[in-house]
């Protein structure tokens, strides 16, 4: 076995590295032609998608794909289906958050208004429902299906999320199903996807998938963690952001968790509070947080869940020099400052 | 030809009829399963999806699939496809013309919050790739792309509409073409769907996709009358909802253009008006779609495509027996109360 698979990953010894991928994506993305007109509907769509991000998403599908030996031109347009799919929520997201910036500029219903936003989300939506269609016969359904599935799961997640912002009491347990649904199964699914449309066994679609669940868990918590820590102007959000809008992030869940009798008071009491001063509940909540260390706590968690998705990856039956990879994608994901 | 054609319809000479469709329908959306949680989610699906409505867009679906000789079971979830889409398209449309009613009840964002209809809008639209995807594997591709194409001209249309609330010279064309994309694009849709189901000719879905287009034309120039004339409860929105948003209807159109300067510059007072009475809005433009008679000239442009659809029917290669029921439903749509 050992030798089979040295003798076929030495064939397909070269993985693309980070940046290649992302120049690709990116560059695919600038290049995408949409329809003209009315124009109000299709420039919010441009305007969202060639600003940037990180492209993770369709970044996963590549190289899942390569991984996998499958032809990453295969998998190049679905892979844009799946970032194409993610901005259309973060669109719709940050209606509903409130949000006002996003990646360093203004949100889609700050710049241009509500309607807008909903409505050019919504042609997002079918354009990424044309862009996953790009792809061969034979895994043409188990893509749609996948694609579809995950939708799902992070609507329940973004509803969760908004329940969550009128409930005082949640649980870790709560959170992170929470966060599965809306932040990890997305992820999980564009490296599953990849591998899919590779051809891959069954069990390392599973495998890459588990490794991606538990690598967006670790994401989020960072994630989590920015929104009030990170000092990067390229972090894009306006800082503290989850605590105006009492999002049940890890922080708050675990200070809630371990605060004593008057701590919690004091938090439920600025949870409560009708349009508080902003800047001062920022501050309230950062000292009790620092108090509480929860930083550090949750920071560990973050890592747990980072191990458990290496050793997801490190079960596939691919030569381990192949995941290289792979294994700095992870890592640049959890250190990152924005 | 015409033995041939004899021949042809005599040994499947009988279709169903509207109602029979419509209950097939109702009873198979009744019937569907959704996802149980969060329930804030999918509370509202079912809420739109079980409260009626005239169904036509999945029984046209079926009647279409049928009078080519398809296998209606076939056509069913695509069809109830369309109409899941339809009433996402509703929920969404909704929020952004703050409409309070819809089909007699509470809307969905009026009901619940604008969130909740953002939200369960989006989960609609996968839901409704979901029910697209049953068809068979020979013309998936082709009933996908129909539905995604019509699913981008519907937004398109919805933003013409919109823009035109906020612009004051519409002309008959302009409108014309808002209505082709928003209503009558996906009513050809459905038609034409039926027949790629059953296997038709390129011939044959041209033509009955253009029946349907002509017939949606006409079908919403008689909406824009009702939602001024009508005198039936069952109509179930707000009579006079389109005045009081500056909707360029047929008939404002008509009366702008026909009007003479002093009638002209008192509908652009009316229009311009901030906070006008609302009561008071709807009697002026009552008075004035009189004393233009406008309603009669929507009417003669309505029974105009009408004409037109019925046309593109006759062509359809089957005989004109076999159609009977389809000239019911066209007669229906325009004759209808509500």
């Amino acid at each position: 076995v050992i030798e089979s698979i040295r003798n076929r990953t030495e064939k397909h010894s070269f993985m693309h590295d980070l940046t290649y991928y992302k120049d690709f994506i990116s560059e695919e993305i600038r290049n995408l032609k949409y329809r003209k007109t009315p124009p109000e509907l299709y420039e919010p769509v441009s305007y969202i998608m060639k600003n940037g991000g990180k492209r993770i998403r369709p970044i996963m599908t590549l190289m899942a794909c390569e991984l996998f030996e499958g032809d990453i031109r295969k998998a190049l347009w679905p892979a844009i289906g799946m970032e194409m799919f993610h901005n259309f929520t973060l669109m719709h997201d940050d209606i509903m958050d409130k949000a006002t910036l996003r990646r360093g500029i203004p949100t889609v219903h700050h710049k241009w208004n509500e309607n807008a936003a909903i409505l050019s989300g919504d042609v997002m939506l079918i354009l990424a429902n044309q862009l996953m269609l790009k792809t061969d016969d034979d895994v043409l359904r188990e893509v749609m299906n996948l694609y579809n599935t995950s939708g799902l799961l992070v609507c329940e997640g973004q509803q969760y999320d908004l329940n969550y912002e009128n409930r005082e009491e949640i649980s870790l347990d709560d959170y992170l199903q929470m966060i599965e649904l809306k932040t990890a199964s997305l992820l999980s699914s564009c490296f599953r996807l990849g591998a899919v449309i590779a051809k891959s066994s069954e069990e390392n679609k599973n495998k890459i998938e588990s490794f991606g669940l538990n690598l967006g868990i670790s994401f989020q918590i960072e994630d989590d963690i920015l929104d009030v820590y990170s000092k990067s102007k390229k972090f894009g959000k306006s800082i503290g952001g989850d605590i105006l809008s009492n999002k049940k992030t890890y922080l708050l869940v675990k200070a809630m968790e371990i605060a004593n009798k008057s701590i919690l008071e004091e938090i439920q009491y600025w949870l409560r509070l009708k349009s508080p001063d902003p800047k001062e509940k920022i501050q309230v909540f950062l000292k009790i947080y620092n108090d509480l260390n929860v930083q550090e706590l949750a920071m560990e968690d973050s890592k747990k869940y980072y191990a458990i998705s290496l050793e997801y990856l490190k079960q596939i039956d691919i030569h381990e020099h192949r995941k290289e990879e792979l294994y700095k994608l992870a890592a640049y994901l959890i250190n990152r400052k924005y």
